[in-house]
């Protein structure tokens, strides 16, 4: 944890009883500042809610924030084409916001309905950073990279059956993207996705 | 090969020699109709042209005919990226004009240009088949099956590098495609694309 | 979703509630067409068959379909080989059915077994577009397509263990047919192949 | 080397000196019977031609033989389809032979042309073990062992492109074959095969 | 089915109602010979018991026959390694009696104890086929087959863990076997070995 | 291309006289900014050398400038371990430069020598964004990002051998980073890092 | 076993009953020396508790020990760098103490907390043996091996998700590490390790 | 490098001139001790031949020695089945060698003929460290690893074709080998295998 990130609890392989004394813990330790867990059960939220009032819950993202969040720079604008990539995209919302920028969501705007992709770009062109989340062949990343040159970090999911392999077509096409300037990260991975674009976002408006 | 298709001659592992005399033979047997030969070398190639000067060769599709071609019947749009498709979508095209359907190409219309993609749209919007050829990331197929419910071959190419791993990447983009209705041949198989989209062309202006 | 086109509900990762919902809303607007929904489980199916008694449930395909279905115009020929392909031929026949083409199933013709494949052949030698759905090492198709030039699409299916890799051997088999003119789709995916099929044996009979 | 089984050089990587002078020496140890030498490139069978006019060459399968072949007892069919499988088929004839059993070949029998593969049908349906030699999709031995018991070694070939991957395909469809008691060998793995399927054969005809 | 071969029911996937009916129906048409069902879940298998009394249940090779096992002729000995790959011999085993040839089994001779391997070289020597059933590297048919020229089928088994692939690395093993003539069938597919090794046997036992 | 950015050239697959005359044709179109050729042969750049005396090879980066470099904003710092990542750090560093921000240089730094990696520490910690450059295990991006919170792209490369599978472990090893908020590119894909890189460092600097 | 190491039980795919009544035998029959089960579930784990009060029991490593253990000689650091890497580094330590080496923990110790590693280096750098626990990237065996000539043993885990490929990553990174004389075991194989480890070790403390 | 090591140079990818001049370079900075060079192309070899009189070359192990060999301390056996290993099992001889310890070279001992492997024991039984090296299916370690409790690095070459896969299937065997305590290093890597068994030897030398 680097000096003004938050910290993060993972919440895969805990128990609820693991993560509800981590974040008990950790808030304690700087109230001051948001604790982000991630990847909860829904056991875990269950608890969080019950034994940690305090604390905001987040069912899509499967994530929760106890403590205040921080005061925002930057803008990233996170995109998603289907509703079954919501939950990553809602991780990398989320994420971006508890580091310390603003998040636009822009939903529903797949490849295959370009008009819909068309009619939003207003809204991400001017932003500082863009997530860019899909599964099945991943193609979203290459086209809105063609329509603007904000950094874009794009995030395959493992939506999809058969030959998408649990996210792997998705990846690749992302690694193999036709426009230039796209970076990727693990599969299902909104979490690394946010750190990133976060920093990126951050200091776009931090020097004078 | 089915009564009315034409000969073919697949020329990859055929020595230059092989290949002239089975083009020789083949016409002899039926100089009233094309014998196709494909995945011809430099050589064969050379060959074909001095020894049999009344075929033609398409150097680009790495192809030659030898016979009258065939009568044609509706339309086959080949629609492709990049210039290093273009022996793959001349492949496919060539094979569709000798399997009696006429072709329209269309080039350059990548999907990080979206705008010249959507220009190019009425040339294919009226066709009876399209194959759409792609490297890469393989996702201009999706985004092409968005813009029309024109029955859609997608043939993924072996362009690329690192993670494309010889066309894999552009192979699994297209069989997860999210426009509904494309259907996948080989990697590099213009040869095939082209057949199988010169019978639905046809059977499209047959029946009253 | 095209014009024309039926509207589709993927039942997968959704919950019965949100499926009986969204085929609600979908058939109340339009009430005089189809919607189909796939992939639903057997409490989806028991939901639907509970909230909405005027759906007709194909249990075989997983699959409901609410409204009327539409006229049809030509003739997809189904073919399968084992009877645990059986679901994802019933899912192709049924799309091709709402989407406006007929429908002939040829069941239990597996290529270790040609006297019935050779006996049935007179069913889909007059189809305009055949779907072969296979699992195992995917050889139906090339068989098949040995037999006839009729446009042919190829479904993969994840019938099979060990080196089968859930399809993966079927999928490349049917890539790497020696019958030109196979065209292939994901595994399992007798949705996409009904559509594309629709489309073509619906083409077939279009143009005077 | 078990006894009774002729000894075997296995040409690739070793240089044609070598190869030479491993044939010289092994020949000159047991001059009564045969030494086989397989993967030879061209060089290796010149130098070969020059130096031991004795040895018999196989340039099809790439192998030559030197000192005289055993009786033979029992018979292998060799069956291929395509021309592109010749090098396989005939290192695996080759092999048969030398190991003691007589060969049938043949050829040109493919999955999507069946009534030449039903009309040969009579020539493999006595033999004592069947070696079936297939690239691509590798459908040939479902076919072959769907119209006999006969004992059938598969030989998954290296022929093809793309999706093929250098005989993974074929191997992956052998393995999965929907025909009962098809066993199978590395891909170009004739030799392997022709062992074994001698092996199987001259059984057959040993025991009163 | 071949004329001869005892009806087989693949259990995998059917209900113990369908696997029950199908066992039923069979073993009426031909009450002289014996029917196979393999991969019986435990509750097919309490089923059966209940249902058929006549039936035999073999519950480590979860597979049940029912009618007389036919006459034998020749001897397949079924080598495994450990005790995980019990299951996968014990199918080879039945299906090699039911298809009519006599079974020796040798158990516990893994690689890493040679001499109880050395020891049990007397009984397997002079049978007429070999099976031999081995998870983890699948080095048990290399070893196996530098001690004995009998024909070898190799099974390779899903036991292990991490880097074995579900068997994957046991298959690769064996199908490079430095061993000659060692042939190979898919991953804990005792089944397809059983029939395959029965009639080689049973043909080294037929020709006077 | 969008507008500012410069025209890139991509040299794989052209002939040297391609290159030669597109760069020529770019550079008369706007001889007031940088034209990039990247992946040129030998032959390529000496052709360059010959016939574009202006031009500027970067022999380690196989690449070309031709016409003035733009102003800079930012710092990307381009950070690699062997000498044998040279060529892709050399792309990215002049993509970079290209796209008008500024590089430094931190070479031979591997993981396996963490005290010259620390003592380059402050070469790197005040950069706009990183840039690192790994091949083997890929793991230099893990220790570097949990030194710094400065955006880092990581660049895998394909050195190597056996198990590194051309690149593919280094990729792994990126995209499962324990370090949070790293991304990746294609194997060797210097050029993509590096317009991703300028862009991040250019806006870093661009908000007052 | 080979005389002087300790009776192994390998609990997966044991019932618990088996390994109560395996471990019983062993114990009854050398009561003087230690028997190891590993992989024990966690209802194995409360029959042993409650049959065999005798056993000690090592929840984490999912591990017992029934009998005294051996007198030791040498010592083994076991490094880990997370707590999701506890499972697999308590099993290899478990191990080394039972096959008669000294054990010394490190935890906590990741590659993205450099200083926190260097800080442990004395408790590793005079050790006989290291064994380098890591998931994800597997990058801590290449800068612990980079920090010390002791002999490193290096066991991949199969934590992480998404391109982790249950610990593929992992064990490729360690594969291609970039330290000269690391050596790798199977994914999650900490006993494999251990085994190995405490034959160093023991040997390094033997010989006068 | 750590202090006492010699310096090596790795040879893959440098120019003959790069090699002599490192060389050269490396022995003038400490003339008492060796550097080592591997991987070197014919070239190479012979570069060095001529320009560096006093160092001494290994051709089989493609790899070079200047400056005097350390003394030694404990015995490393090296062991390997087939002669086209014997380029991997040279590099770690000599590696082991240069490393301070001594070599016991054991060829020719394959899995599939055991008499030779057994009657080969008593010269590696006493050893302080074994290096087995093969290829193909990778067994020779499992069986080694059965007759002895010395500690045991595998490394497995890219020897075989066809599903050997450039040495994965080697690779899988030794991961999962049936041994407990068989540790493996990356194909062909018989360098790192040499730099851990001579540190394994030369510590169980060097404690009283
Ligand atoms: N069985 C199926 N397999 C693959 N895609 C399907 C299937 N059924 C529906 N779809 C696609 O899923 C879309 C609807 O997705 P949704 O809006 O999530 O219900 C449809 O437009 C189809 O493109
Ligand atoms: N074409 C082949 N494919 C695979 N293995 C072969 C082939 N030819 C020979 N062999 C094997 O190679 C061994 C001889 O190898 P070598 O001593 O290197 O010549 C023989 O005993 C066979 O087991
Ligand atoms: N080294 C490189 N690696 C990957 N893509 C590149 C590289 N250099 C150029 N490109 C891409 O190739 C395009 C130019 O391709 P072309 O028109 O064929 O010269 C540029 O717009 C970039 O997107
Ligand atoms: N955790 C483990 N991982 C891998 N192999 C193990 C493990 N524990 C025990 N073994 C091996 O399993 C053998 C005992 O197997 P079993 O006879 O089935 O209990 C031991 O001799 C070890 O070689
Ligand atoms: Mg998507
Ligand atoms: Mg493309
Ligand atoms: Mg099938
Ligand atoms: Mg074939
Ligand atoms: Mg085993
Ligand atoms: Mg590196
Ligand atoms: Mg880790
Ligand atoms: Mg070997």
């Amino acid at each position: 944890r680097r000096t003004g990130d938050p910290e993060v609890v993972y919440g895969e392989g805990k128990t609820p009883t693991q993560v509800v004394e981590i974040l008990r813990t950790l808030h304690a330790r700087h109230p001051e500042r948001a604790v982000l867990a991630t990847r909860l059960s829904a056991e875990a939220q269950a608890r969080i809610a019950a034994e940690l009032p305090a604390a905001a819950i987040d069912d899509v993202a499967r994530a929760a924030t106890l403590g205040p969040l921080p005061e925002t720079r930057g803008t990233v604008a996170v995109i998603a084409a289907g509703t079954s990539d919501a939950p990553v995209a809602a991780e990398a919302a989320l994420t971006v916001r508890v580091h310390g920028a603003d998040v636009r969501r822009i939903d529903d705007v797949g490849v295959a309905g370009l008009h819909r992709l068309l009619e939003a770009r207003d809204r991400f062109a001017d932003a500082d950073c863009l997530i860019v989340v899909a599964g099945m062949e991943g193609a979203l990343p290459s086209v809105v990279g063609g329509l603007t040159g904000v950094p874009l970090v794009a995030v395959p999911t493992s939506v999809g059956y058969g030959a998408s392999f649990g996210g792997i077509a998705a990846l690749l096409g992302m690694l193999n993207s036709c426009a230039p300037g796209v970076v990727v990260v693990n599969i299902d991975n909104g979490y690394g996705a946010g750190v990133f674009a976060a920093r990126v976002a951050r200091n776009a408006r931090s020097h004078p």
